[in-house]
């Protein structure tokens, strides 16, 4: 049981974690902190924490436990506000959608406490964000991916992974690098995709009669591209390498698939067509029986 | 009220138009016909079908009203063989995808008969296909797009409307051409990019693991991908033109964005993600107040 867990950044996965945190009694104590005094107090009359700092020495003070839920692009900013205020058994994780750009800042601000540093990736969240929306059952049933270094003191790991256990995480670890390029494909360029087709028919003169058509399968096409820019900004860009090479190989298929509609190649179309749908039923297969077992 | 109806191809929106003509009294004798004895015997056991022909002259018999319900690529072969077999008064209409394509193929052989043929498209499915799906709901609260041609006789568009507003529908009327733009946009061009998606997936390496990570979203993103390939085939291929200008359109915004990215150019990819996110969250609303009004 973790004595003090401070939660820096109490949106939707930093509120849900909290949340979850306190009632599966993971831990004794919830600290907040973040920019906005309004949120945090929105968040302890919720009581998704138990009280909140406005200075992060504060904050971190007698913390067994720091997780960094801030944005992407904060992180490197709140890891160096951090350093120097950490007691040498701390232990500092963070929710991010990428991970090489993480630890790269965790490296360079953290220094020597990298050792009590314990990447992580909940697999989770949602388009509506802020603490508002924050769940306690968010992890449930969820995938949390833990990308602890070579020199990770073991302990911070096992800390850690109990913790997304305890909320009914399932804790997968792998290597930075590998998860940075499965995240690519799974979450960064179909997150990309979305965007891409609603800005290219919200730049088209007909834009209006064109949403008024459009049916349910667009809607679920599109929900993604609902989610938060800023933050979507930030993590296209902190994955830009795998992004890039995920969009080329689309990019490749898809241009496959033109020439066979070009050429009206029905065979190869067909071919295409099929391996992707039965592709798609196998792997909603997967996820249904992991719901199951949940 | 439509004294017999005859519907060929007993499928997901055959089957559901064929029940909710029946429930909401819109015609008194409902005809199946298609390739399948068997499929056509479980449309009549369901009491989606009053009763059944294996031979078109006789499906076609006594009917004042003809719904062309088979696969897009089936379509030219079905109006081959019911020209010759139709009343002089007999109203034809389809429920193909694509439009241009179903005109072509009723001008050339249906001939004459042409004036009594009405094209039309219900925007509502699912990727569940076959009869045993069929919902006499499926089309409330759904728009209907009807195509009539400048020489289409206006109570045969009548007849064809009153029963599409009959089970709950809301039908407009365009032109063929601006059909095929609009339904390129925010149809076709989105199940390509889904099964793209997946084909790309699927043909990496480490798949399994991939699919093995993909959230809510990416299930999301990818439901469309599920759909029947044979079917999506027929209409990529019969909407190819409006298709590979949708295609490059979205090819131009993917450039874009993906300079933003190479580049790292924050503010063009911000533009760009904010942009879409806009046109999403206003076109869900729209979509709301029409669920609401139904």
């Amino acid at each position: 049981v973790i004595e003090r867990m401070a939660v820096l950044g109490v949106g939707l996965i930093g509120g849900s974690l909290a949340k979850a945190a306190k009632l599966s009694r993971a831990c004794h104590e919830v600290v907040g902190w973040g920019r906005s005094p309004q949120h945090l107090q929105i968040a302890q009359d919720l009581k998704t924490i138990d009280r909140y700092e406005l200075d992060l020495p504060s904050a971190l003070a007698g913390a067994n436990l720091v997780v960094v839920a801030v944005p992407p692009g904060a992180m490197g900013h709140v890891f160096e506000a951090m350093a120097g205020h950490l007691s040498p058994d701390t232990v500092v994780t963070d929710v991010g959608s990428t991970k090489a750009s993480v630890v790269a800042a965790a490296h360079a601000k953290l220094r020597r406490h990298i050792s009590h540093f314990v990447p992580g990736h909940p697999i989770a969240g949602g388009e509506q964000g802020g603490v508002q929306h924050a769940d306690s059952r968010l992890f449930r049933g969820r995938r949390v991916i833990l990308t602890p270094l070579e020199d990770t003191y073991p302990p911070a790991v096992a800390l850690v992974r109990g913790l997304w256990e305890r909320v009914g995480a399932e804790v997968v670890e792998m290597d930075v690098d590998h998860h940075d390029h499965v995240l690519a494909a799974t979450s960064h360029l179909p997150h990309l995709l979305a965007y891409a087709l609603v800005d290219t028919l919200a730049t088209m003169d007909e834009k209006r009669e064109i949403f008024a058509f459009a049916a349910g399968g667009f809607r679920d096409f599109t929900r993604i591209a609902s989610s938060d820019p800023q933050l979507w900004h930030d993590i296209l860009l902190a994955n830009r390498g795998h992004l890039l090479e995920m969009m080329d190989r689309f990019q490749t298929v898809l241009g496959i698939i033109r020439e066979a509609i070009a050429r009206e190649d029905g065979q190869a179309l067909l071919n295409a067509l099929t391996r992707a749908k039965e592709a798609r039923d196998h792997f909603a297969r997967l996820m249904d029986e992991r719901s199951e077992n949940t």
